[in-house]
């Protein structure tokens, strides 16, 4: 291969990103070389690309940019023990330490050394990542590349989803963005009884629907919490799965539980919360679960079980799939809201999802 | 018996109680009647005698106020089942519905229909009460009166430390008042492998060292964070026991975790706390816990196996035994913070603890 | 209503039932009355029926005999809370003592002074049954009178799938009788994605498949240890539900299993069962638990979610509905494996399932 | 450092080892090289060197036998993260492969792929060891030596109790041999409320009581169901903790809890046990756990805890510290059972426990 790859690069603090040529990155013993087939664009890249206070703050220039992917194996250094050259993978983009507290029991997903691709090393928009092996995700024949694509976010839902537990429970879901859309499908194949859906948008609400919520309702409908409890017999829902980061979703989806009952966060609030603690989580019993990233490799075994199974299928939420030149016109299509989910090709062959 | 019995009222909006004669309860059929022997003094008890917001908003007058306590058994209703009269008993005062969801799956103690002794209806403040059989707890011979007095705070401490899990695990217990500083003995004797006491009063420090902590902090070390960090290996601690219910005290306590870590609230913040949900709880993957009373029956099982077994005795912290005839002393005593727990006696014969 | 009432009794020792008069029970004051209308027939009422050696052993006669069911209350004692005359209802057949340990720590299924109706006391074969409120469970309106009246082999299943936890995993279950053919619906609905049935009758395999059931094998094929393993991606299974009660077949199941998976076993062993428990469960980390009755009431909260949101019909294991007069005809039925589950009628009109 | 060293070698198949010169091993890029300064006597060293009908059939020669072990980094390999020569260390013993489904959910301690040193390859009776730096636990200075070198079969216990569950419980700890014995310190110091030892040895059971056992009983004493029974408030106990192994002990065991107890099977029947599995396991709902090595690393993180903390002192069961090169002595006290557990120095300063 040669020594040089297209790659989308932050190459300074600014809006935007430029499609550059960059080296192919060195591949140390115990890493694996893969080439990019196809890529998802996530909220996060769009912080980055658009250059806001929090990407001021996290992002050091340049950086190759993206982390939700799927390829082809190129090489393998020499430390490595199972994957294999040519192998179709994707891979989890959180980098841990693997020598902390965290990581030697089986929590990686929090590692406090964690480094992630695409927002503190080179990412994965671009022909060629090198990652280490332990974060390599072999994909079975049977998932389609699209789909794989996007096993990071779907990995986001999974993780929520089976933190919450929601086998037999009644669900609200709050936030039917891309992740809380799949977090729906995912739950009703995780064996929800009931999903409600909630959020600001209609069009979102109609794609909750068809993903297996049973009743979707915006979120500025003022009898929301009775309508949930009349619902769920008059004691409020088993599980919120909070996906939206908004303050006031956070308590509203807290009003709707019923008491003993498990609040899953994983939207992040962009500042600080003020919650009645004592009415919303002390009094009623309430456990409320901080969710962050994907468990290694639980989520991953379980995300690949879903889609296998044919219970979950992550095309649901793909509106796009563009050749990875046209990543301006991705994120123009994500600012107006007219995509859920974009899929940048990064191969050639573009099919439709 | 005779038809009326001495108790402590609060007659009508207002600070104070009185001592008043009133009638002996009636005793319905699935009902236990008490002679009360020894009492606790509860903050909640001094809320209702200095009629504060809280208290106003809550309590209807005319009440028999009080609800720790222990006594003898006068008399049974004709469906009662298993509790005989002379048996030495204490009781759970939160009064569940028993026919709701939580009630049938085993949640009673967040039951949402719950009343409480000394608070809703009246309590135990008095000479006799009568509460449902399904109240009752037993008091095995060898469990002196006045630790079978407090059970039921002890059983808010045991809750609390169960709830969160503490075996072979570092613990953080914020508030060092009557119910933290039993939580401490409690977590020592159910296993936790490092206690670590926080408070804003010297004295309490002391005490929660002679109770089991393994050292001892002043809420307002600014070094607070990183002295807990460095105790515990770089870490942080596996387990936050918040008994303070103050907004920072909250906030502080989560920052002594580490990632992956279980936070019980039991404390009531008295107004909205503001909380950086995403650095705090989000991103760490922490556990947050609200807790509530007492789980029927299991914690009175698990509070009567620590002081049986002798890995707990609640006496440590009973400060005084008055007779009830004392109140206002009592409760001035509280107020002066000289006194950690105060036992009432309605029977005449004071012990010292 | 009239003091006398016609009942399926077992008179005295020896095979058969007659159909008797005999007095409508009486009803306490924390009991309820309920005019039998659905009760399903179960393989414990035919071990009565046939006389067999565990009968003999466990039956004192007379005794009206039955223990599934769903009727109308008739009557309520002066005690009873929640329950109203004319409510449809079902009710757990285990009768607890509501005052030992278990059923004060939300452990009443295994009650060690448990009374089963039918088995140890009057049952359901008859025109009423009187029961503590306690157990009874009021049946929501879109609940059908059949799929209500075996509420209690459904809660079976869904206590053994719920106590397992079979969200996104892969599943065998063992025996694909009534139970376990529920249990194959109830694990598919509750997010099982792999789901593999095993039995000794080829008819029960196909059912198991209309049911849910992703495979189904003979339990005497040879080679599926290795059968199931290589569905499982090589592991094996990542939970055993046990419905059959044969010592070879839990033998058989156990190697099924992956290192660390979970296996229930709620079937029955007639006799001793030699494990070689070394190498199938402690080596492999197995957990391994026993299932008995229901986890009163959240297994019955659990069906009720299952059959009211349509994602368990248990009417799929109905094959026969008869007058009550005809349970000589539904034993032979049962005998000959004719019958999956047989539902007997005491009100008249009998409708198709 | 020299190319040869000295070890304990199984040359060929028959009883004892020989004291050779063998080449210090190789270090691979990911390994660690380790000069062992103490390291722990183990039944399986035992059933090496006595050669039955086990070690015959797994062990292939000529190998360096021992596994419990401890010293200091003599060497590290390229790729070697974290771990630094001159660094006192330990290991598991347990080489997973660490690239299967159970190794990359946090339970290698279970891995299908596990070679074991000193069983499966080249061991820890020698004066060094190479092993991956995954499997290397850094020691805390202020752990002895002789305690550290034990942590593997302290970690059998550590994992055994945590697995059950003791916090606020009774135990019955059934085998009071090494691992029995440090089980009932581990179980005391994590909580349990109430510790029965049970073991054929008089000696043994008084060590027991040493160790934290509140009552000790020779397991023929045929009323020793009913002893616990009453010594548990007539209910049975908690939790078992067997580690004996024995067919018998293991059914007494589970005569002995009550109903919804839990069961760790640590010790390895050497053949099939016979069970009433209907009446011992599914009809009292137990939760029966086979427990398998030490879970990596959460187990030793517990075990650290529980020695710096001085809650747990492992010296309480070591008996001897002998030169390595007399090994054949060490096997002498161990067959004639003067030992509890021996630890053989490999450097020569021989310090009394």
């Amino acid at each position: 291969m040669s020594s040089a790859m297209k790659a989308l690069v932050k190459r300074s603090p600014g809006p935007g990103f430029v499609l550059a040529d960059v080296p192919v990155p060195a591949v140390g013993p115990s890493d694996v070389l893969i080439r990019v087939e196809k890529a998802g664009l996530c909220g996060t890249d769009h912080h980055i690309y658009a250059w806001d206070g929090w990407a001021q703050q996290r992002i050091k220039t340049p950086i190759v940019v993206g982390h939700e992917f799927m390829g082809t194996v190129a090489a393998v250094g020499s430390e490595v023990r199972a994957i294999r050259v040519g192998e179709r993978v994707s891979a989890e983009g959180h980098i841990a330490d693997l020598t902390c507290l965290l990581c030697r029991t089986g929590q990686s997903h929090i590692c406090e050394h964690v480094e992630i691709i695409g927002v503190d090393r080179d990412g994965a928009f671009a022909e060629y990542i090198a990652i280490p092996e332990y974060n390599v995700w072999r994909l079975a024949a049977d998932i389609p590349d699209v789909s794989a694509a996007i096993f990071d976010p779907l990995g986001n839902a999974v993780h929520t989803v089976m933190a919450a537990g929601v086998s037999v429970k009644s669900v609200v879901v709050s936030g039917a963005g891309s992740i809380g859309l799949m977090a729906i499908a995912v739950a009703r194949a995780a064996g929800a009884t009931a999903i409600y859906a909630i959020d600001v948008n209609p069009a979102r609400l109609e794609l909750a629907k068809q993903l297996g919520a049973d009743a979707a309702f915006l979120s500025n409908d003022s009898t929301l919490v009775d309508v949930i409890r009349a619902l769920t017999g008059g004691n409020g829902a088993d599980v919120l799965l909070e996906m939206s980061g908004h303050g006031a979703a956070i308590d509203l989806g807290l009003q709707m539980l019923r008491n003993g009952a498990t609040a899953a966060l994983l939207g992040l609030p962009s500042g600080p919360v003020t919650l009645n603690l004592t009415d919303r989580v002390i009094f009623k019993g309430i456990t409320v679960l901080g969710i962050n990233g994907r468990r290694m490799f639980e989520t991953w075994y379980q995300a690949d079980a879903l889609v296998r199974s044919g219970r979950v299928d992550p095309r649901a939420v793909i509106t796009h799939v563009l050749p990875y030149t046209e990543f301006d016109k991705a994120f123009e299509l994500m600012e107006k809201g007219e995509a859920v989910k974009i899929v940048l090709d990064f191969k050639g062959d573009i099919a439709k999802p």
